[in-house]
């Protein structure tokens, strides 16, 4: 069969939790069914697993313990749950659930409206949920068409961390803030950021666990980077956070305790030559957890004033709240600078096999910076 | 000398930390000012020693190891304060601060304006920051005038507790929610806040921590009271959110997991019924911490998907945004209703001098529910 038409068949994986306590990850065929007047066919050629992925794949099951099941027709690769989280996943008990939130690819068909038609032939990413397939057919709502000579590769990974970059700089200044702080500056995400705050001129303080992430940023450009793994690691940030004056903070990490020692700087900063008062600062610091790398609970001292909050923050109402207009202003620009700003880099490439292999599940969901992985459904 | 008359000096309480690591509460002598044209004196009758209090006075010291230190015409009471305690007072290091958030009492002498003058004779509450005196000097703006025959004790607690339970409702409504949770219900702000809510029509879930306190609430017309240490207390929260919809709670226990189990019951309710989404429930979930008689650090599982937050409430930045024409509304129902929805009761009166009591101060800093005490100043 040609790569440049819809085929009725697709390849596809798909993640199952059942109530015996165990997740599976499979392989199987799937439809492609025709699109509507509004949609498009994907011949996907490369989608990310990003973190946000990892909850739908693996539901926080013990991979120390996964092992391969399924058959050489359809492999898959199992693994068990603790009695917690089987509970907690009550919602998607038996359901094999669709799995990629995004990916990028050529549209070998479209249907019949003239915004579908202006597609064919073109690099789209696209906005999905069950991008680890080998076809999709995706409203083009969900697409975004990239100029030409751009990569499936290139455009597999233009929703997710872009506007998520780009939405912590808009939400930085919706919130009356000035400069921010983000935990995982060394992540595919933090260097966009940084990319977009040096072109932006906005402050940002990246918090980054390596020495030598440290040095790799700098020389990207980064003006403010400390390391969380260092002993002086409290006393860096108290001063890059003088030097932006950043009171707000976006945080991958969820765990532990980085969210509130971030609060405890920015009020040790704010309270900078005030007088005494018992209840901290008048300066509203913000902390929003956007990821959960570390699933422990979050542990908050509470030692920065009663002037404070601690939140959860999401891509899709947040594009909601800032409405169409200016979600086209974002989607735009990353179109424009996905090879340069919005450009990710990846450690792995894995096909859909290696995808339910045991070792490769291993690999791609300790999630370690540097080492990201693509899947290549045609790989 | 007469008590209807301004005196030149007064007796009062101030609490100093020192450099090497104390504080000391002591009792001296200290000027009344004539008031200027818009203040008054007050001779006070009682304040209260409200939670809010109590960082103040003691400074998060070790009250086991509380001493009588001073001398007979100025007695003090002195314990030790951690190194980490310490650090985090530098602001107050060798300052003696005044201390009492507010009062009760006559007004003796007024200043020339027509405010001041109005209020000679009268019987007010005052919030000032240093109550717990024999006599002060105020603002006309930080006083409350009562209704005539309102005694000096009964306007003892009018602004604290009042406005910050009937702050917690006009935040509710102002923040789009329909019903909230609290998590000291059996306290005197508890009670007021019931009867805030019975008379407004507002679903209110009391948390308690004992079970003689359910019943105690329910007898005082509680729909919705559950024990935080009973074996069932997930399932009977869970029960009284879905009842009422609460999806605002306000904590001022602040330390361990109950704000985070709060949020975890809240998102229960919210999913019943939706379809798994890896992101949780689209209902915000809010948790204001606005006090903390449990120092230790919160502890957030985040089992309740990515739409919550949990921050700090302060009633003078509620104040402030409400704006003087909602301040003076609240400001005149607390007023009208002081001996009825803002009844407060106490378990204990304390003259200044049995303050610097170091058996007297180790039981009023415990803040036990039912035992709160009440400084008069001329008892």
């Amino acid at each position: 069969m040609s790569d440049d038409r819809r085929p009725d068949t697709a390849r596809e994986l798909r993640s199952t939790v059942t109530d015996d306590g165990r997740v599976t990850l499979a392989l199987r065929d799937c439809e492609v069914p025709p699109p509507g007047p509004d949609e498009v066919v994907v011949r996907i050629g490369a989608a990310p697993i990003n973190p946000s992925d990892l909850g739908m794949l693996f539901a926080m099951a013990d991979l120390t313990a996964a092992e391969s099941t399924g058959s050489a027709d359809a492999p898959a690769v199992s693994a068990p749950l603790s009695d917690r989280v089987l509970a907690a996943q009550k919602g998607r008990w038996n359901t094999a659930m669709p799995v990629g939130n995004e990916g990028g690819g050529t549209v070998v068909d479209a249907g019949s409206s003239e915004t579908a038609q202006a597609l064919l032939g073109k690099t789209v990413g696209f906005l999905s949920g069950n991008a680890y397939a080998t076809y999709r057919t995706v409203n083009v709502a969900s697409c975004l068409a990239m100029h030409d000579g751009t990569t499936a590769e290139q455009a597999a990974a233009c929703f997710v961390n872009p506007l998520t970059a780009l939405g912590m700089v808009e939400t930085m200044t919706a919130e009356g803030h000035s400069a921010l702080v983000h935990t995982v500056g060394a992540s595919n995400l933090g260097r966009m950021l940084q990319r977009i705050c040096i072109d932006d001129g906005v402050g940002l303080v990246n918090i980054v666990r390596r020495p030598d992430h440290v040095t790799e940023l700098r020389a990207g450009g980064a003006d403010h980077v400390v390391d969380s793994s260092a002993d002086s690691f409290r006393d860096d940030l108290v001063d890059a956070l003088r030097a932006t004056g950043a009171t707000i903070a976006f945080d991958a990490i969820g765990g532990g305790d980085l969210a509130g020692t971030v609060l405890s700087c920015m009020e040790q900063v704010a309270s900078e030559g005030d007088t005494f008062s018992r209840y901290g600062s008048n300066v509203h610091k913000q902390v929003y957890i956007y990821g959960g790398l570390d699933r422990g609970p979050t542990t908050l001292r509470r030692d920065f004033g009663m002037n404070w909050s601690v939140g959860g923050w999401l891509l899709t109402p947040f594009l909601a709240k800032l409405g169409a207009e200016g979600t086209e202003r974002l989607r735009r620009r990353v179109a424009d600078e996905i090879t340069t700003t919005f450009a990710s880099r990846y450690g792995l490439d894995v096909t859909l096999e290696q995808a339910v292999d045991p070792d490769t599940v291993r690999r791609y969901a300790r999630l370690a910076t540097g080492d990201k992985a693509l899947v290549t459904p045609h790989g």
